[in-house]
């Protein structure tokens, strides 16, 4: 079944929270798994806007927290599709902290979900694919198929010699 | 300064949930993002162990979904452990789903988080060194370092050339 | 003390949420009340946007509801300083439903919040004026006095008489 | 159909909450949007003692925060419908503060919240009449019909030179 | 230290809440623990009614569940204070739901808690006394004395044979 | 029907949480009543661990608060089938606090929950009988009657003169 395509910048979700006292860690910076719940919900509403069906989360890689976000302050998450493949897309998320007050902003961080649409009998269905225009976007899109690869022999589904795009990392 | 070492299994944290309806996507599922913050609450309350001492999620990995968890059903989560680097922990937390009724437990999914320790100006600082004990605990721990390797490489502060653990599995 | 100025596009703050099973009525649409909710931070944050200080709601008008947003659909807010006033500013916000699966987005709601940003110690303090500049933004901005006088007179603290914007509504 | 009618004082929904730390702003002070949550259900309740059907938020005019409630305080609210239209009731809600350890109770806020009762197709259905007891009760219902020509001028649903009622306020 | 005394219709405390689909079981009513948090604060509210102090939990007696409320039904709670003893204070707690549509309102349950007064060292102090007024409000008051009997050893911290007032039931 | 026989440690459900801003009250301790909500939920898995039905709370006896649990300390629930009697179980509940800075833990309280066992019509089911082991199973399991018998005095569903074991317990 051919299900079209969508450009990248079809598929961006933007969300805002502000840190509040129940959020927070003993330093008074946001919880890790709060923030996490957050970006899932924000992937969730990039991969409806890509494949327009139900999606599920399949995985998250390599999610890194470079600086904390303080209460009081504001969340910034934007996702955007990087790659669809047979049924799933890999979604990239960038996480930014704002203090209004203080009229900074700095980026707290960054991940990978790989999210698959679902048919009402629960299976996969496939997705559009994604065109990517900007050179950032291409940039994700090419690294995305390395990502892939990684996640395949991390959970033991592909032998790492037939990993070409990740072999050559390591080989070259 | 000497902090001592723990043995694996002193780490352990066990936490028993619910899966009630808010928790729950549209086919009734337990929501990913929801998951994750419960499996954070587990690996800080296993960091606190290790450590005592405040600490912080630095970063998640191969968060990888299996089986979905059934609204009624219970979330079983334990985590633990696997290696300590000087001021940061590797944890290992593994999920079930269980269906007291039809009396079925399944696998749901299984995540590495890492956690740094802080002092009181939030500076990293030292952590008791792991010992692995059963045979699955020193698997983990020999993988650590790959893993380590692996989150370095991504997030730009080791080149691949430098990867040893990592750079076996692909020329060899 | 000038405080300067800022234009409405500066103040804009963007929300997307997920309407969850708790969110619901018995008719399986989202609840006034969680909106309200959700609109009041997406308030407080194009108010910080606009004043760099802290704030507080004030009030709350003409919040009326024109289509219901069902479960599992996404919730978009915008919001955006309309006028600002000598220590407060009157915010406009509006509410979008939208199917991802029916690809069907629709108008739910749009109010006016007034926040007042607030000194160290409570009391009201100067706020940069506001710059329209779309016609949209200027025709918000004009009708802001009358909303205004409309709220003083009701707040009984202006006498209709004295409400000379509002009263060329019925007099002419 | 002739639906019957309902004294005021029938309609009183009472409620009592605390305001915990994840109610507040950084002033410590109760949000204004959990509180306008708590209002809707309230009003909600309200709206159901008197027409004994299900009912949806229609609209909210007029909050306006006199005084901010404190962490740890009581908030007290109590609501009633002060007239009843076609489909349609508005119901007044006052919310006060409440120290009680310094025992001292302060006005807080009031609102006029519009529901409307719906059938089982979700259509507006007919709603009792509301009769008025005391003095208070009869300024409100009094009251409404301007109100209420002041919510159809500003939805573009009546032209100010209908609105007698208003505009006998300017006019005079 | 003489701190006066508060007849028992000074500390009543009325609650009104809605049960949403997050407080609900697999049967659709609601859950035990989601109700005992509800009543616990209404308790702290009629604790501080009577003491104007700080006051924690203490004990929690003979909580049995009549009947289930029901999602979208109403939960009406009511507290009073039966009795103070030297630093502590029983309440007695019902808890109706009520069905708006219906028109039917039942009984779902009833508890003792006792709450105890903190100094700001969090030490016990002194509490008024207790002056019942109405039947129903003297016969609870008489029956505290036998159920603090019964808590004391329960804890271990009385010996049946010198809880006279309990021993009677038994005896006679 | 004859349903078989389960062993009390086949039944016990862990619980580990942690103590957020938002669980507490003003003295940075954990509220009963949250506290309650998670013994609840502990509960019910355990109850469902040994009948393997849905069940629910049919009453809370003798819950009593010895030490407050702070804010960021460890909250850890054991809960253990004590007794089955026809269609309900006697679970009894420990509760600890950790600190896992200071390397201190402490009993926080105990209680017995008693659950009923359902069919799908909602009507009790028989439940298998339980098997203690250890020292304190068997005693837990003796003293399950007594308390049986006093929640059914309490309930006026008994004569104290047909309480037996209870009776002893003043007479002698």
């Amino acid at each position: 079944m051919n299900v079209g395509s969508k450009k990248a910048n079809e598929t961006i979700a933007i969300m805002n929270e502000l840190v509040l006292p129940n959020d927070t860690n003993v330093f008074g910076n946001l919880m890790g798994g709060r923030l996490m719940y957050w970006m899932d919900i924000a992937a969730g509403i990039t991969a409806g806007k890509h494949c327009n069906a139900p999606s599920v989360t399949a995985s998250v890689d390599n999610l890194s927290f470079k600086n904390p976000i303080k209460l009081g302050n504001v969340v910034h998450i934007e996702s955007k599709v990087t790659r669809a493949f047979n049924t799933s897309m890999e979604i990239h998320i960038k996480v930014w902290g704002e203090d209004l007050i203080a009229q900074y902003k700095y980026e707290s961080n960054e991940a990978y979900f790989t999210f698959v649409a679902l048919d009402p009998n629960g299976n996969p269905r496939a997705v559009p694919s994604l065109i990517p225009e900007s050179d950032e976007e291409k940039k994700l899109y090419d690294g995305a198929l390395r990502r892939r690869q990684l996640r395949l022999i991390l959970a033991g589904k592909m032998k790492p010699n037939d990993a070409n795009e990740l072999k050559n990392l390591f080989v070259n």
